[in-house]
């Protein structure tokens, strides 16, 4: 078997897969401020009304448009290589394959949507997208779709991470976007948050508070604004991930792996690696699917299934999710896109039904496992997917131990290039053990209790 | 034709090739103090036997060990791709392929050679390995190779490097590096220049000296040094660049390619890409082979092809190349890599021969061509490699002119995401254009009066 199981670019699946048709219950509609569920039309002022569409579709398989193709086709489709001198290091039987998203331009998975969505707002008349991004991988991605397509990009970056990874304005100013430190003085959710707290590292709520407010604000309606995670629509064009991976693994006789996984901060680069496995499960196959998340943030492992906003101001609809409540802001770890304090609504959905199960581990188990990548696969990994490679490393521990030759899949979301001042704090034994204290989960739920409850849901037997 | 013309792994080369069998004239030995070339057994002090072979070799093909391919499949064979967005946006005819490099674990061509001598040196029971470093792309790439292979690395990185690219410290410290700014106080050839200008830049030049005075100096002889370009050697490792383009080349019908482009500062990747196609060109070929160096260091355009120390200090042999001069310290242009006052010995023999035609770029025009890349292909760049793409750009609108359907190949030696200040420098409107004054090279040649001159040689008609 070779090291990188390739796939022509003539093989590039040509539909998107949309979990959404095939969950046993369906998914829990958001809801507005009335507590009813919001139609469509309600989101005109933030979304265009083709991504709308595909945001409460659900249909099975949705067509990739050939003009988006071509421009994936710069980089997918995107090598499946197996992490065979990791398995060796380890001694483990399991074999280790992993799905490398870190080769487009920006570095990670997020221009799987970012193309996507800069093109069908392009179709809609957009001229100028708002985001929101944590480490900057979501914001330089969108930067580079926007450059690509040839519309207006404005990024608010998340303080901490604006400060810690000074490459990435560069990034985004050499695809042309605009970006600046969130909370800003541009927007008055901005200022209100700097009023009360002037020091606050930020969070990835609350910009997406700011990006979302320019968009609404714009009286000419041709700003909209573009989430890098979370929603539907941004998880569809991530199936493109695991739709690949599933024919790169055929090619190699394994109809399934035997356990995936995946980092999940929204929960896109996860989905993207596991929906088209959760689909199998489903339908009989025997997998285990693990989105794995941060201890400073563990929505999926400590926070609640409710009702919330996506961010900090309260301005989106209210989504069905484990959260840690809107207001929560965590710690100040490396994996800056692991810092959102909800998870996406079909991740969610399938969790609660027992598809998958979360697991949250400490960064500096994470960046030993990504010093152990680097010394084994020699590749230096994103603080984010490093979280995906700690829970990698357990499970083929646990492989050794049952004696079992799993196969293992993960999603190699990004490179850490970007990002070596979190090296740099574990090498000099600068780097912090966060754990939320239960109060500060009660506390920060505790806001959530006038909002409407989800429903109880029947779960499967897996 | 698919955008990404991949190899499988099957089909890696298993042998370097060496230009040295293949040119008209030999190349002109090095030479020691007294002025009489030196003896393989003179370089023990620096190198290992085992590299010194190679070094010295006239073999046409030497074999790679397993043990090295089995390193270099983490990123080889790595893709030959189609520019195609770049061809659409110049409106030319010529087909540009660029041979990827930027996707080791380094991010860049710098490890096909970091690879094979930390493992010779290992069979050869050294225990440690010094260099200099430039943009730290060679530092990064020995430091990678070392940590795969198990021996201590120390890299010597140009000041104005160190200072500009603070990630790429941080890279090699990641595996497993001691990495300290040159000149540095641990040298005596480091005090010497401290002393007279505290406040140098630093040049290649210098670091070399630095990291081989450690070399030397080893009371044991289990250190040893390693270069990143110039020598035999590493343009023999580099050569697996051009020997897998060219079957990839003829795995879609193109025998050869009309023009073959690389950056050159040392001369390797240029080397890598363009040997096994020069040897074609002696063999009655007719390809355009460019070296591009910067303006601020024209070493191949303006300089004289003299014998000159390697370094500043004089610490290594004479050899014949172009040069500016070894007191030359070139202007602090942000590609660091082809801040050498020399030029690897193979590469001017073959100018010298007439089968090269080098061309000077200033970096404002090659930071214009990384943006145009940027825009189109979507990919940012090394300042270096952005010189060879300013070249392109050129070729490709002359073909245009031409009305030429013309192959064009060029090694895309690395990515630029370590070096994203040099494009802030840019879109700020910072960047300084250098253009050496006549009579600074002048001063500066003038120093090597005193040495021997190398032959005359009878140059064909190519």
């Amino acid at each position: 078997m070779e090291i990188k199981i390739q796939l022509a670019e003539k093989d590039i699946p040509r539909k998107w897969y949309n979990l959404a048709a095939d969950l046993p219950n369906p998914v829990q509609p958001p809801l507005g401020p009335d507590g009813k569920p919001i139609s469509p039309d309600m989101l005109t002022a933030v979304f265009p009304m083709n991504l709308i569409e595909q945001e409460v579709s659900t249909k099975r398989w949705i067509d990739i448009p050939q003009e988006v193709l071509d421009i994936l086709y710069r980089w997918r489709p995107s090598p499946l290589r197996r992490a065979v001198y990791l398995e060796k290091h380890l001694k483990t039987p399991a074999k280790i394959f992993y799905k490398d998203e870190s080769l487009s331009p920006p570095g990670s998975h997020k221009p799987n949507t970012a193309v996507p969505q800069a093109w069908y707002n392009k179709q809609f008349g957009t001229t100028r997208l708002t985001t929101e991004t944590g480490a900057g991988q979501w914001g330089s991605a969108l930067a580079f779709a926007c450059r690509l397509i040839g519309i207006e990009c404005k990024v608010f970056m998340v303080r901490i991470s604006f400060d810690q990874k000074p490459f990435r304005k560069i990034m985004m100013k050499t695809w042309g976007a605009n970006c600046v430190a969130s909370p800003s003085n541009e927007t008055s959710s901005g200022r209100a948050i700097l009023a009360k707290t002037p020091d606050t590292p930020g969070s990835l709520g609350i910009a997406i508070s700011e990006a979302v407010e320019q968009a609404v604000t714009d009286p000419g309606g041709r700003t909209k604004y573009c989430l890098g995670s979370v929603l539907n629509h941004v998880l569809l064009h991530q199936s493109i991930i695991g739709l690949e991976a599933k024919k790169q693994l055929e090619s190699v006789g394994i109809k399934n792996p035997d356990v995936v996984i995946g980092c999940a901060g929204g929960g896109s680069n996860f989905a993207g690696i596991a929906f088209p496995f959760t689909a199998e499960k489903i339908h009989g196959a025997k997998i285990d699917i693990i989105p794995v998340e941060p201890k400073a943030c563990p929505s999926m492992t400590r926070g609640e299934f409710l009702y919330d906003h996506g961010d900090t101001a309260k301005m989106t609809p209210l989504m069905a999710m484990y959260t840690l409540g809107h207001a929560y802001v965590p710690a100040p770890i490396h994996a800056g896109g692991l810092r959102y304090h909800g998870m996406a609504p079909l991740v969610c959905q399938a969790i609660v039904e027992g598809l998958q199960k979360p697991l949250a581990i400490d960064q500096i188990e994470c960046y030993e496992a990504a010093m152990t990548w680097a010394a084994t696969e020699g590749f230096i990994c994103a603080p984010e997917t490093s979280h995906a490679i700690a829970a990698v490393i357990r499970e083929a521990k646990k492989a050794t131990e049952e004696g079992k030759e799993k196969n293992i899949l993960f999603c190699y979301s990004g490179h850490g290039l970007m990002d070596m001042l979190g090296y740099d704090a574990y090498l000099e034994g600068k780097l912090e053990r966060y754990e939320m204290p239960d109060e500060d989960i009660k506390r920060s739920l505790a806001e959530l209790n006038g909002l409407p409850k989800p429903k109880a849901v029947k779960t499967g037997k897996w």
